[in-house]
């Protein structure tokens, strides 16, 4: 058995079946492993930013790693910023990244590079294997670590030789590491800041935004009268009708600020202490107010649900506690179309289970408040801020939950970063449906620089000329039919509740484009 | 003044006058300053690598960088790979990259990350500016390391508070070091191998393909019998009719060690020793026979202009001693459309002046040929190996040189990497002809599979349905109008010569996609 082999059965024995992949030379034995291990299910992407962010939202949505296949120094650049954007979600992911054989190092053919100062940016996990007798257990380690506690992105680098050479062994399964114990002193000490009287707020993030965890969050801030509020962009949180209802923190950190009101405490439940998403001139970065204390209720190593499970037993909150989502859908939307007109239909029409990417960026601002009371659904945000997350990211998410639709909310200029997924839902019959809102703009710069330059005479037409995205108009449409799929525009309210009513009852990929009025 | 207006300032004073740019929140002061520098002409890109990949084709047509503008860690990342094609064709380019501000940093905010460890791996030259007093000072440093020689690739880092924050100063102009000598020995010893009567071949790369180095090395083989050949992807070939006529190094070693023949001596002008591009069981990395001296006449950091008038006077070699290509052009091809029917279209019809971007990959493998004796152009090659890098390229050619006429050759699977040049191809009405080649596979690859599995029963479907682009097949003239283009099909060769013919006799940007039969 060659080390290619060896390689890929190991995977399968640690459980990541899944590989999305744009593999090169250097790669190809790898790639001709998957007719020895038809376990595995290769998925072509045409851009590497299209492999690494769906392997972010597989992870999210299956809280175990698929692995990538990438190409050498490049081919990780190309999928960094989406791997940047994994490891803020902390998604398990197993990078597998090819290199030049052993002994062709030394000329410094065009394609060598130092891949691992590129691997360091975003993987705490980062090993070459030398032999074929050991990439078996480098993967297993591999995926050990991608595992976590805390999940995370984790990169094996795979010289050609390695790969080709005979010798290679199966690893046994991977094993995650136990997570850090609880400490009973700290929860002692966040129960008693919560039933102190002071107003408290319960910041949850990461796996504290779902099943019993966000539960049992929601139940001890009912019981004790803490303020309850996710982080700005979760990687997964489980909302709609029946789960308990939590607003995110705003994006902007005056508004956050507000969110926070007078609290004298904010506890930490797997979410960093909140701070701005940029710095501006005299504003502050950290957006808790003067004077008040922040408590993790656990580190990112620990288990935040046996940690609530703790906390509720010394406030004495049970999973009944937590106020639940009345269900409601409004109107469905006529006429005019904006934002609000988007929203409303995606919120009366959304179906049970939905899986929402939301790369809408501006214009889904208020698309969590529209949807509130819809059927019960998970909604994946922007961890890390680098766009062109939504497309691939809805590509995983699909392949790890083929029994749900999967809509991903999508803005022009976000869209143009990783257009490519749309040809690998196309290819692999991906139930997704792309909901492209334009505006013809960065319209978020647009916003930035207004408060930027406020005042000072600037954002001049040089300056905005960057940031718009008109001259010439981008027709999605078009985009999306050369890749396969099929695509409408929308201009009205109307015809947007129709085409995207025939999207939902429809399984299959299809993008509709709207011409924000 | 701020930060950024000295940084901006800076930049045209050391005759840096375009950035191609993809901004964001941490960049908007930069931006904002282009209403104040109106010198500094900004080109917008919706994707990083276009960004940088038009960096490599400016910086490859002047000599001179232009600059890229990136938003932090991701952006750079995004932009790495034809950063690293930039690298290998020694192209200068200055990277500005903004950073949080610096009491940021502190915070962890979801953007941040560490940029420079992504920056190391294309660029010798990596600095952080902290003060804006510095800031001048800094983009100088950049601009002076950018121009070498060699050419690199220089990155600045720029914090956002470096950026808004008064006390911002210019720089004077960047100075770029002056060339190491070149060494009369090693010069005098190249000439007794030369000289020798034994079998040499001059291996010429780098500066040395064009102008008076190329007439003095074709010169110096000419005089001394050697046989000349230019590396594999030079950054910048001059050739066609009444220049000296070059074969470039092939692809595969084979045939590379064939071309070298007997070769007991290889000259290298401002050329790496030659490596196969890839590694292959049993086969030699290096490409050149057993018991053969290398010699390189000079260092990256020499000048290989004067190493070769030194060697051209030590073997009695003048310019009029250089064969000249003779004017020919092959009649317009007819009927079925193939690749010899497209490269000859393409020879039959090339205005004078062209500049062609050569990322047709096994498409194109006898375009060269073809064009050997069509009016004098400029032919630019993937020097770094990562493919993304033709449209691209193509957009800063044209910016450098606004009265050519700039002939990408693209193939289906490079031209999804970084499709979205095309859009800023539109907006600037750049004169850019996109010539597609869809054969509708990764044919490279497919042609790697099968050397490296042949014989032992492997290249089944699964691994060759990782390495096809059909189902669906890529309809790239809708992907082309999508982004504002003319685009039309050619399915014949007559069909080619009509709609090649009227987009090189119009100025503007169109695109042909040639479906191969």
């Amino acid at each position: 058995m060659n080390g290619a082999e060896a390689l890929v059965r190991t995977l399968i024995a640690s459980g990541v079946d899944t590989c999305f992949m744009n593999p090169g030379t250097t790669e190809i034995h790898l790639v001709d492993a998957l007719d020895r291990v038809p376990e595995m299910r290769g998925v072509l992407a045409l851009f590497e930013g299209v492999a690494t962010g769906a392997a972010d939202g597989y992870g999210r949505m299956r809280g175990r790693p698929a692995a990538t296949l990438l190409h050498l120094g490049p081919g990780l650049g190309n999928g960094l910023a989406n791997l940047h954007n994994a490891r803020r979600a902390r998604s398990p992911v197993v990078n597998i990244v090819g290199d030049h054989a052993t002994s062709h190092e030394r000329h410094d053919a065009p394609l060598q590079s130092d891949i691992d100062t590129v691997a360091r940016n975003v993987s705490r996990f980062v090993r070459r294997s030398t032999r074929p007798e050991d990439v078996g257990a480098d993967a297993r380690a591999a995926v050990t670590a991608a595992l976590g506690p805390p999940g995370q992105v984790a990169t094996l680098v795979v010289p050609a030789d390695v790969s080709w050479s005979a010798g290679g062994a199966v690893a046994a399964p991977a094993s995650p590491a136990a997570p850090a114990a609880s400490d009973p002193a700290r929860v002692e000490a966040i129960a008693a800041a919560l039933r102190s009287g002071q107003p408290c707020v319960m910041l949850i993030g990461g796996r504290a935004c779902r099943g019993e965890a966000l539960v049992l969050a929601a139940a001890i801030a009912s019981v004790t009268k803490a303020k309850i509020l996710c982080e700005t962009f979760p990687a997964r949180l489980e909302r709609g009708a029946g789960r308990p209802p939590v607003d995110r923190l705003a994006y902007f950190g005056d508004t956050a600020l507000g969110q926070m009101g007078p609290a004298r405490h904010v506890v930490l439940v797997d979410a960093p202490a909140p701070a701005s998403f940029f710095a501006y001139p005299g504003a502050p970065s950290l957006l808790v107010p003067a004077g008040c204390a922040t408590h993790a209720l656990c580190s990112p190593e620990g288990d935040p649900l046996e940690a609530l499970r703790m906390l509720a037993d010394a406030v004495g909150a049970r999973a009944a506690d937590a106020p639940r989502q009345e269900a409601s859908r409004p109107a469905l939307p006529a006429g005019r179309l904006g934002t609000d007109a988007a929203n409303t239909a995606l919120a009366a029409l959304m179906p049970e289970g939905a899986i929402v990417v939301d790369e809408g960026n501006t214009s889904t601002v208020f698309a969590a408040g529209r949807t509130a009371g819809a059927p019960p659904h998970d909604w994946l945000c922007l961890s890390g801020g680098s766009i062109g997350f939504g497309l691939p990211a809805a590509v995983g998410a699909a392949i790890a939950c083929p029994d749900r639709k999967v809509v991903v909310l999508e803005s022009d200029g976000s869209a143009m970063y990783s257009l490519q997924a749309w040809w690998t839902m196309a290819r692999a019959g991906l139930d997704v449906t792309t909901l492209l809102l334009t505006n013809r703009s960065y319209a978020v710069l647009n916003m930035e620089l207004g408060r930027a330059v406020a005042g000072e005479g600037g954002g001049g037409p040089r300056a905005r000329e960057m940031l718009d995205l008109s001259r010439p108009d981008i027709d999605f449409v078009s985009l999306a039919r050369g890749m396969g799929l099929q695509a409408s525009r929308s201009t009205t309210a109307d015809e947007l509740v129709d085409q995207l009513g025939r999207a939902l009852a429809t399984t299959g990929p299809s993008v509709i484009e709207l011409v924000l009025a």
